[in-house]
């Protein structure tokens, strides 16, 4: 049942916790490049790739677990994953 | 005019939207791959193109209507859309 | 010292913040395209490049400054950006 101290502890809860609930209001997204030799770049961790670059002037490519970028072309240098997260 | 009856409500309500507040802090951003033959491929309903991928090492293409990849070379076999949102 | 008017205010405020603080929840990733003649192509203040496509089949691309698409290959017409913010 509701008592008065328990009732006065939630709205206590509550007034501090005004103060952390702007902070979403406030992401943004955030993206970086990871390049790597070969078929396959990956994001760090916490990043998904949200687009892929090859070398060669290769166009195709795919994304293997949402997060690294791979290549397609027979022959490929190199890989770059744009990778974004919010923050 | 305020009453504590329409007071206590609006803590009420105030003490149970706590919980769903934090949600918002949490969001990520969440991606994935739609894969479809020809040069077009959709992304679900919700998600929007953040970069697309063709076939036949293609690598010009353009987005409609934000949420559709086209791939735009004379021959193209496959078209990937890189589709993401908040989640 | 907490007063009872001081807590009183606290709580008017809090009360009036509720209506402010479901709007993160309603967020969304918000894309458009950019396209420009020539090898670089440059996002709207406030949006960062996702991916980038190039004319002539070309997938070689990098990201400058987060914000600025650039095509690699040796003869480029025209360079999109694919750009993306929360909103």
């Amino acid at each position: 049942e509701e008592t008065i101290d328990s009732f006065a502890k939630k709205l206590k809860d509550l007034l501090s916790y005004q103060n952390d609930c702007p902070s979403p209001v406030t992401k943004t997204l955030s993206c970086t490049s990871v390049k790597a030799m070969g078929t396959l770049a990956s994001c760090p961790t916490g990043m998904t790739a949200t687009g892929c670059s090859c070398g060669f002037a290769c166009g195709s490519w795919n994304v293997q677990n949402e997060n690294v970028c791979h290549c397609l072309c027979p022959v490929i240098d190199w890989t770059v994953a744009r990778c974004c997260k919010l923050a």
